[in-house]
């Protein structure tokens, strides 16, 4: 073997000092994570390469920062891709869910270690051995949620459990919202992250969840009528809805005595039951297109989901059938969105979601200098010396803007913080992670805390869990 | 060529007199459609052969007839198929709809013709071309609901037609229903007919129909709240709920300027808005298994979809649920069929669906002595020399005992008549058919007659189609 071999090269390479790391994407919630990288490059002498189907979107993340390249990137070019990957010691794919694979491949062929803020495909999850066997980290769901509600959750877990407490019940809620001084809408609503996901949110099967031992399930159209309320010091209160799958957090958590669990979605109250009128008439529906959708006004939309009368009015026939009293405010929200209104929706061959989703956009959009919220909140009940406890931990981050928002800096600051120690060989587990780890989660909470990302704590006695 | 060749000695057997059919399954549905051809086969020199996977239940159908004759059969064994099929002069397929196919097709390649109760299927209307190449008739939807429903209609459409009416709103609504004589229960209701489909009716997709012009969507979990009420002379008040899709039959009857088109499914009074409390609840679900469904009871069953509560019990979480007060008499239909009892339902690996399908059938299964009924009602408006006319069209016919139940006679008699007229070369249409022609329902409807299949029509005007 020749002492200038690809094998010894590489080798040397990583002897280096100077590290080079390369950002996969550039949209909305890649900006504090390439703030954060840019912000640490001198003193850490990083180089950052930015790559996106549009360069322009790169360069403006980078605005002539001298240790920031900017790329057009298409990652199914294979020789593009084999060559950007080549040149990194590590990547960080914020590509779409389905997109990662292509890039975790070429990570795994290259050598190279990946992080990303996405839940763990089957295909990704195939690549496990390999990437062991080549001493690499391909670290996922390190983002929100999948990802911050993993490495406070853990660290609760692990606290309690070695402070002798045995854990039967977990909650886990989060939510994307509007900060209170945004907040200017009978909804408290706005959307402040992918609107057809909220359209669509709890579709696709029925919500399964365990409570005091036992299994129980809410069809899609009972979702929203199954609402737990929710009060966090000093933020006031919420409500929160079912997530579809709790079920596998057993497994991923190993909470395998716990004799409740529940994942949900936190809104302000009163939000769930106005949502509900929506999923009542059928309008999340996105299965079918709707005959003649081009020429709807949103009232003819309304309308179509009602019964025909030749006497009464769209309102009325909407409040026989949903049983609203005629000063039920709800009734006010919906005249809010204007969906009563006849105004034309212009789309062509859409099904109900994609009409409803241009509908709340003319009212739900965020204006150039609203903030967002992001709330989290954990409640942990275990048993120890035979008394009941809960512990409760919430976090809360608003945006400073609509660049930096707190969906990008939740994000962005802990998959940055991430690479940033795996970089380090802080992180030293191999394979394809979650970030459940105490040597994964500690790190990454201490320095997110050093830049406003904090949960608080408090625990107290109690008779019962639930009640 | 040679006067003893295939294609010649096949002309010769069709021009004796004696005719041989071939009925493919002996279930429950062929004890009619199997009488009638046994009952004329020595006035019309007809030679039968049954075949089913259960020899036993041929022999049974046919109870020794001299000319009756039955075998085991395996459609799926192409051996035997092609040695039966190629004895036959026409072939009844009584086979589950999905399996007709590989019957249609060796049917064409041995020059058949065929007669079947279920829906045209892509594959079967793919045989369309070679059908009519070879000059045969592969006639189907020929039973009762799709059957008769297609020729009432037809009928009554051609009518108006020919009468110089404009059609602008047609509903045809069907029913298995239990016969008033044995309807001894709250729910006015037995399974007369596959009980699962009775549990996953209306599921798969959002209803669509056309009501005063415009389209209008019902989401599952609102079709049973959305019925309509049908008198039928002499039979008193009946509830119609929708289904599915009524949008196709615009093109299969032709009905383009319709401005209502509704097809629905008919229930006595009450049943729709008792049933509704299964779907809200999300017991009609077949798309996940319950954990742990082996050992629960009936009462545990209906516990998993409801809140847990330290206090209250099912009856009373259920109740609030759906908003029920307590003299509500839709509770003691509940009561009755026992779903809050301690018994064990004792499936294994079950869907709510089929937990559900268990617990009902305990109670709604016909006993030895009960009859079954068939109720079919039309609808047609229609503009005639400017003034507005209604037409209403019933058929009701009940069983005779448990074998010759109102299911089997009407779907019987309409493919076994039908079945004879292609014989008797009183059908002469060919290739893939509904039978939606004059040349076809006239002359069924005629023998359906014969046989106590009949409409009763009443013709009205009125001021509005629809109120």
């Amino acid at each position: 073997m020749s002492l200038f071999d690809a094998n010894r090269t590489s080798v040397f390479c990583n002897l280096r000092f100077m590290k080079n790391i390369f950002v996969i994407g550039a949209g909305r919630s890649a900006t504090t994570l390439i703030g954060y990288f840019l912000e640490h490059a001198e003193e850490q002498d990083w180089h950052l390469t930015v790559g996106d189907i549009s360069a322009e979107l790169c360069e403006k993340k980078i605005s002539g920062h001298p240790r920031g390249r900017a790329i057009a990137f298409d990652v199914f070019n294979a020789a593009q891709r084999k060559e950007e990957i080549s040149k990194a010691d590590i990547i960080v794919s914020m590509l779409p869910a389905s997109m990662h694979v292509e890039v975790a491949k070429e990570c795994v062929e290259l050598g190279k270690h990946l992080t990303t803020a996405s839940y763990i495909s089957k295909e990704m999850k195939a690549l496990n051995d390999a990437a062991q066997a080549k001493g690499l980290t391909l670290l996922n769901e390190t983002g929100l949620d999948p990802g911050i509600d993993h490495l406070s959750a853990m660290k609760l877990i692990d606290e309690i459990r070695n402070d002798g407490g045995e854990i039967k019940h977990f909650e886990s809620f989060t939510g994307g919202l509007v900060a209170p001084e945004s907040d200017d809408n009978p909804w408290h609503y706005k959307f402040t992250w992918n609107p057809r996901n909220v359209v669509l949110a709890s579709q696709g099967g029925a919500v399964k969840f365990i409570h005091n031992g036992k299994h129980k399930y809410i069809p899609y159209h009972r979702v929203f009528r199954r609402t737990e309320y929710i009060t966090i010091e000093g933020q006031g209160e919420f409500e929160g809805y079912a997530n579809r799958d709790s079920l596998s957090y057993v497994e991923v958590y190993g909470l395998h005595d716990v004799k409740t669990l529940y994942r949900g979605t936190l809104r302000k109250p009163g939000f769930s039951r106005s949502w509900d009128v929506f999923v009542q008439l059928g309008m999340t529906d996105d299965s079918y297109v709707m005959e003649g959708s081009e020429t709807m006004t949103n009232r003819d939309f309304v309308n179509s989901f009602l019964p025909f009368s030749l006497r009464d009015n769209v309102e009325l026939k909407l409040r026989a059938m949903l049983k609203l009293d005629q000063d039920d405010r709800l009734m006010q929200k919906l005249q809010w969105l204007g969906i009563f209104d006849k105004v034309v929706i212009g789309l062509k061959n859409a099904t109900p979601a994609q009409m409803l989703q241009h509908i709340l956009e003319q009212k739900w959009s965020m204006r150039p200098d609203d903030k967002d919220m992001i709330v989290m909140w954990h409640k942990v009940g275990f048993v120890k010396n035979g008394k009941k406890f809960v512990t409760e931990s919430s976090m809360v981050v608003k945006g400073d803007d609509q660049e930096n928002t707190a969906m990008s800096k939740t994000v962005g600051y802990t998959l940055a913080i991430a690479t940033r120690m795996i970089l380090e060989n802080r992180i030293t587990e191999r394979g394809v992670l979650l970030p459940l780890s105490k040597g994964v989660y500690e790190p990454v909470l201490e320095e997110l805390k050093k830049n406003g990302i904090a949960f608080n704590e408090k625990t107290y006695q109690v008779e019962e869990f639930t009640t």
